[in-house]
């Protein structure tokens, strides 16, 4: 593209800076950011102007953790990359970084492949890829190397899920040498899936089947204890971690403890967790298997303590761990049996907005704001500067904000596609109200000017917390 | 019997109180203890009074952890029942807790039986049993329950040694689960197995072959890991749990947050991790095979947290893991690969006077000694107040200490089975003197006057340190 | 006395050991402890035999915190000497510490003088002295040396109540050092005074002058912190410290750390702190001036943290602070101003009866009630093994407690000089039935046969849990 | 001033962004931040350009912690605010915060006053004060609202030095129950003075009168008790805390615990405390004099703890403390006294070139340099966004650095006005090259440009880190 465009009158907010500037798009990237008032504002000129008087300007959102067309339980999550994608962008997020799969017995080339054959030429905004180990072997390990090469340079493993995607000890510290070794980021799904197996299976053997169940079996503790378990491997490995989606204020402890040796340990959480809880997995006529995701959510208690350790950098990232079943023909699949019900949750579209209700409610402050949902997450998994940030250079992923726009959540107004909504009927103060990827109108004052394929893939450079 | 016995002149010091009296046996128990120079005192007569004058008169030591004629690594351990629990007499113990070891695929029955008939006939002091259990399954798990209604009510598991001992995680919940409901107790060997292994192959690999490797590989980071995640399955169980040998000083920082936290968690070290370290594992000419035993021997640095945990009652047991082999012949099978050293140490001779040692050093008390020697390991196993203490009614398990004599540890004079001692030509100030087992004599004065057959099984009630 | 007596068929309760023997009882001293049904206890004779079958057979209570005929705020405490130890008596206390004051600008051996004459020829049990030191100098600090020697080895300053009892931090350090060389026992009244008595000026100042206030500005922070320094200073001065009357679980958390690095520090609480609360302070009618103590009650969430650091030896004594003001005349001097309240509550008749209560509801042991009520308490200030237990050679100062009977604690029915209880119509499972001092019944059955003048003085020996 | 300057072809480093960016200055503002190569770029013209190529293009640093002309022990610190702004200047920092003194029994006004009149007229670059409280009482406390509103937003007090600068726990909560309502940051000097001053005497006393006996009196155990006091005072009045010149391990532990609460609790520590240790204070003919400064320097252990907590954001800023004395004439005025030593070093010149050294080191990224040297500084004491970032509309105060230059530091070379440098003989990688302040020149590639005068008094708006 060769327009130009010039963004005035607005507040430039950064994870860094909150500066009343104009900002300059030239070619899909920031060319100038320009002290409002001055002579060389004054002699700006575009092709197009927004106007953002009374609004932010901020980065576009980064969400690090979807799972778009992914298989689960027997089924998909109900938004491909196409529908995904264009919720992502009508919620401000102009990237995200998907979950490919490696199939058990299966390269993990063969899994990149097809997840790069789901997204191309389907997505509204730029998107990247982590790669999920299933079956950690001689081969994966060299594999590792190529992948982070091209820009696939984090690698998930789980300790729960044994026989789907449960990796052994044995295998996690082997994976976490190859990365420590070629710069990869390992990330884990703390959970001792070993151990809570057996209370699944003893829940459903004594006929709790229902799916506040599934926040019962999948303990707090068993969450603390594998983190610490993760972060004792990473040491001896001597590699970085990156947990995903802490729920647990005693894994926040263990996180904080590591943080406070200077490891390289980074968590994540996620809106769910900081805004629902056990409550909701309560709700009647099977009404909980909505909010049926691992780790479960949470009594409320834990709530203060993950909004402390986004305050104390204890958690560093919020994404969005979208992974959407609709309630009709696919969470009912678990009706009479919890185990059964596809796990995860809608999100993608939310995130920016929830978490400006953050900085409304005085959880988090703009910077922190802007740094937890874009700047982080885009240096955690080496899409700095590139991405997360609105620096002369960037792409220009970019979010006009109004701050005082009151919205209310709802399925029926939402483009995601499924059929529920997390959070039905709760009201919001602050609203996307038009968005740029790489200068390009995708949203604009409320109305979609996007088109699939616009995204592109997104290769990335290694985590760049570590020095 | 029923000759009575008088022991007077002594200092009866006891895990509570040090006191100038005078102790009567009658029929095998502590009939009663006098005050020095009391009217009371001057009337008592017994069949045979024995001096002890300028001696300390203590309970016999328990000692909660030995391996007589023990299949490891295709040899058995070099003492018997009858060599190992004469040396055991010598050394002041007049209790030992053997482990009987379930082979996997069979029941525990069958091997509590097998060892039921290794130390039938032919002990010198009196003996108890806990259970190994290397294949937690719906029988064993039933078995259980009838074990500890027999007297055999604690129940090992091994978080190391993968295809040999190993449990999962899931098989550790279930027997945790089952002793928080019949009382049992569960001990564990904290180590990660799993991830060790690929160290010890990794480093098999590279030529990194001779003994200090052994001490490398199981690093001291996966001993705090097994630690926390012990400790968090017994949380989740609601069950007791006694940590066996731990020797590092991030182990002992997990048991000291759980006795924080008001955890029913115990822990135990070992001479061997008091006294010797790593330094050890390197001497020459394979001599570091010596050493081999896991928890390995770590370096000297955290022999301070050990002494520390002990008097601060984060750790509350001193046993021996009592488990020799001859350097020729069975050390030797290891040269050339570390991992086929068979693992342990002897020691069952050595405890008394080696913790006698920390209290001429300043590290414990004299009571302290007792505790942790005696009365502690008696609680916590259900043999108290038979054994583990020397109050009127106890078995007259006692033995004339003198804190004064010399000795020097060798190969050439202990007792023990094995051809080299852990601590050849050690110094060491203080020695058994007189040793009675149910009031009969089985050293006296410096010369052995027990027998094979005296030494009778003791079931065990359970754990006394609940409540 | 030259009367012998024996105890027969009870259970032997010692912080040690339950043991089922009887007691035989020689010039005022334990003779012996001789096992049930022995041949021994069968040829036992006395001049006199007592009863204790279904009873307890347990040390006298040493309550190492009392302030009788006591001068604060213009008046003084309403028992004295004699009123004070027949209460304690009543309660199965047969030792009482009491504090002598230095008067500023007077020598200690004046104080101690001063409380000799108090105490003399008028106790009903045995009792010794602490010392309070008002005006650390020079003078002072060569006094200590002397007091130490002649039994008083221990001394208290006040981090609270500046201008009067107050200490600052250098004249603190002094003392503790002169401890650290000489012997003697650091006691702390640990709160910032300094920063307190400004909060109080403002609450006053602001009309809230109710007792509740009291509770209000005598923060736990400040509590906390005032500990915390008490702790550096020790360090500093290589000295150990005792920290009396804890209330705050922040207290306890600080106590938890020093005791975490093996530091000589202990800590004392009270059953006030452990059965009241704010709750009481709110009283209407200016009741709550009947709960007015320094350190104050907490909210009872404090209760728990408490109970634990009894449990896991974070506290080590339990004391009562006795130090009874009447509601009419006394407590009534601060109507309209809380700061003019005289500080202190009545309590050293209950101290056991309430330890027992912890027991029949779980939150002790039998043997953790007496180590926590006698034996540490005899052992903190040198008085072990003469006090604090029943071994034999001990003084004979035993109670037999009716663990199965009832009471209703009343005003009405205790025996101190006060027109109040802070337990009125507390019922309590458990009683004192009859209690020997030196071997002489003080209550007998429930009645009392002691006499003003047969409590003696008790010089003291130093510390004894110093290694 | 009208020039309009570019600076060209540089690498611009702020605490969140490094871009290739060219930068225009207008009237003493950053006008842009463009793009490099970019069309924007390409278009820009300015009256003047500097070449950054192979240069980093940094914020001029903020010195939050310097005493020009400073009285103290009976002298003044050498440099005034000439001498001391220009050595500033060169050393790339264009920003000092001084503090003024109160008098006792004087106005902070006209303390303030003759601070402002030492500064007029003589400064190379801005300048902005904090206040030292000497006196805190009712007039004290109204004055600090005043304060507050016109621009000196921040107020030290003293734990330490009683009888000069010290206050009281009682003055220390007051004032900050002030700053608690009037938004005002409490700055603390932390250590137990009326503790260290018992140490000295009995230091001096025993003729342990040279300078490294200044760094054993002033244990590192009493600055952390006094961290730990000023930290719960903060909670108690609800105030906010920044803890000046952090030198022991022990005190950066309290205020990591601090953070980990959340509370409002900031650090900052110098580059001395970094480099230097008690192995220069032992330097031998009274040479270690030189590095007598309060807190003092720690043995080299510490440092690591200090590095550690500048990583992990517990401590947040690193100013100099300068305050400098002549060798001869001052610092001998401690020639057989240490405690008669002037405390202080020179430090001003240095800063930025010690922490790129860091940076060099290993220690802290490009970013944290920033970060630590100029933007939090400048958020800390409300001098943001005008001072301490590189962003459009901030103040010209620009440092072009040369990240590769060797240099030797040396008194011989320094402008300080001192007759010694701490650092003698150090060599470093990286050096200022050419500084602006607010877009005029004051030290142009390595020649002196600016001019007494030039630096501007900066009213300071309120602290800028609590939400």
């Amino acid at each position: 593209m060769t327009l130009t465009t010039l963004i005035k009158g607005g507040l430039v907010v950064t994870a860094a800076d909150e500066t009343e500037a104009d900002v300059l798009v030239e070619d899909g990237r920031i060319a100038a950011v320009v002290a409002r008032n001055s002579t060389a504002a004054a002699s700006l000129t575009a092709d197009r102007t927004l106007d953002a008087t009374d609004r932010y300007v901020i980065p576009g959102g980064v969400d690090a953790h979807t799972h778009m067309d992914f298989p689960f339980g027997g089924t998909f999550s109900s938004d491909d990359f196409e529908t995904g994608t264009r919720a992502a962008a009508w919620g401000g997020t102009t990237t995200i970084v998907d979950f490919a799969v490696q199939t058990k017995g299966h390269a993990l080339r063969e899994g990149l492949d097809r997840w790069h054959a789901k997204a191309d030429g389907r997505c509204a905004v730029d998107y990247a890829f982590h790669m999920i180990l299933s079956d950690v072997n001689e081969g994966t390990l060299k594999e590792m190397d190529a992948l982070v090469e091209e820009g696939v340079t984090s690698f998930k493993m789980f300790m729960a899920y044994p026989g789907v995607f449960y990796s052994d000890d044995g295998q996690i510290l082997r994976a976490m040498q190859r990365t420590a070794a070629n710069g990869g980021l390992t990330m884990m799904h703390a959970e001792n899936g070993i151990a809570i197996d057996v209370l699944v299976e003893q829940a459903l053997a004594a006929g709790r089947t229902d799916p506040r169940h599934h926040g019962e079996v999948r303990k707090a503790l068993l969450e603390a204890e594998a983190t610490h378990r993760a972060i004792q491997l990473a040491r001896v490995a001597g590699s970085p971690l990156y947990v995903v989606h802490v729920s647990a204020s005693e894994a926040v402890e263990q996180l904080a403890a590591a943080r406070g040796m200077d490891l390289p340990v980074f968590g994540e959480t996620c809106p769910q967790y900081l805004y629902l809880s056990t409550d909701n997995l309560a709700e009647p006529d099977f009404g909980g298997a909505k909010y049926v995701c691992s780790t479960p959510l949470r009594p409320r208690e834990h709530q203060a303590a993950l909004w402390r350790a986004l305050r104390t950098d204890d958690l560093q990232v919020v994404s969005t761990d979208h992974c959407p079943f609709c309630f009709t023909g696919q969470k009912e699949l678990g009706r009479g049996d919890f185990s059964k019900i596809p796990n995860g949750m809608p999100g993608v579209e939310h995130r920016m907005d929830l978490l400006h209700q953050a900085v409304v409610d005085g959880h988090l402050t703009r910077r922190r704001w802007i740094d937890l949902a874009c700047t982080t997450p885009a240096r955690m998994f080496g899409l700095h500067p590139k991405k997360g940030t609105l620096a002369p250079g960037a792409d220009a992923d970019i979010v006009i904000y109004d701050p005082r726009a009151e919205q209310t959540l709802s399925a029926e107004t939402h483009h995601m596609n499924v059929d529920y909504s997390a959070y039905e009927g709760k009201r919001l103060t602050g609203r996307v109200e038009t968005v740029l990827s790489r200068g390009e109108p995708v949203v604009e004052r409320g109305s979609y000017s996007g088109r699939a394929g616009h995204g592109r893939y997104v290769p990335r450079g290694i985590c760049q917390l570590l020095n």
